[in-house]
């Protein structure tokens, strides 16, 4: 069995890049997928999981969900939501199905399973104006709050792998491949990156 | 004209790379060649530019050539070098000849030609084993001490990007592809790594 994992900066294209890539393999394709999975397990709302498993800070957002907890109890929280997650993740690998899986830090939870871990990240321009492009009609977000999300998301990303392994999240020591999209159209990259992918896949059967 | 960069850890096998690049694309190839250049033009020794070029601590390596100057006059010496260094990698561009250039910075001073920048890295055991491999039979350099010159010359490495560049040698950011060769055999990723940069040299003409 096979599996690439893609760890990606927001904004950088690493979700289309993942997507492109399952489909030029014909391989099974993961994203939102596993949040879906753990909202039918636990009966949560899945933009609290969301939050929860990829906000670093604990009160950048507000907590519908369990108003009343305390700090203590939202750390528990996310951390059942954290080993739900994982659950979720062995039992695609579990599979046997070649498959991409983007973010949830698969590159650490499936290690033992030798993954080929591309890291995707783009230049700061080029992420902005990609978030602008992709932005729904009716919101208005400006450069500085693209760029404010930004800085969140990630930090909140890094903060998470930090739960999970002592390799720092964006490290190139941790990653087979990083690739920076600045300057490709997706279409091109992305059947780059699969050439490239097994390549390694046939020197590592 | 298409320029590709190759910028890398010590051990980590980008010199190799870069030939095998060169081999494969039919391009120019410079790495010790710009020493050379330099010290047929000032009519310094080789070694003592490698060093004074490369490494970031002034009092590491016996200063033969200039022993009774300051260091401030040190300091005034490697400047000098790195201009002409300069010099060299300009003179190579300005020729107009599809090239790869291994180290250097070539990637900062060459930035106007849009050269394709490629990082080479390694997992640090994987360094090790190639130094030991590669080391003459007469050396017998135990792994601490591979482990301290590794450490030394990547410091230098990045001091000396760092005297160019307000951007750090070795962070994502700045290049477009970095390459983990860990587990890979060298004939198996130069085509793909060559196949890559096809593609973009393709998208950005």
């Amino acid at each position: 069995m096979k599996i690439i994992t893609v760890s990606r900066e927001f904004g950088s294209g690493g979700r289309e890049l993942g997507k492109r890539l399952a489909d030029i393999l014909s391989w099974d394709y993961y994203d939102s997928e596993i949040i879906t999975a753990i909202a039918n397990k636990s009966g949560l709302d899945k933009q609290y999981i969301e939050n929860t498993l990829n906000n670093g800070s604990w009160h950048s957002y507000p907590i519908t969900f369990h108003a009343t907890l305390t700090p203590s109890h939202q750390q528990i929280s996310r951390i059942s939501l954290l080993v739900d997650q994982e659950k979720v993740i062995r039992e695609i690998a579990a599979s046997g199905r070649d498959c991409i899986i983007v973010g949830r830090d698969a590159d650490v939870i499936l290690a033992e399973y030798h993954p080929f871990n591309i890291f995707v990240c783009a230049d700061t321009e080029a992420k902005v104006k990609r978030c602008q492009e992709r932005a729904p009609a009716d919101e208005h977000a400006t450069e500085k709050d693209i760029l404010r999300e930004m800085k969140q998301i990630d930090r909140g990303r890094a903060q998470t792998r930090s739960f999970l392994s002592s390799t720092a999240w964006g490290d190139r020591a941790n990653y087979h491949l990083v690739v920076n999209t600045t300057g490709w159209n997706m279409k091109v990259l992305a059947p780059a990156v699969a050439a490239f992918a097994q390549a390694w896949f046939q020197e590592n059967p």
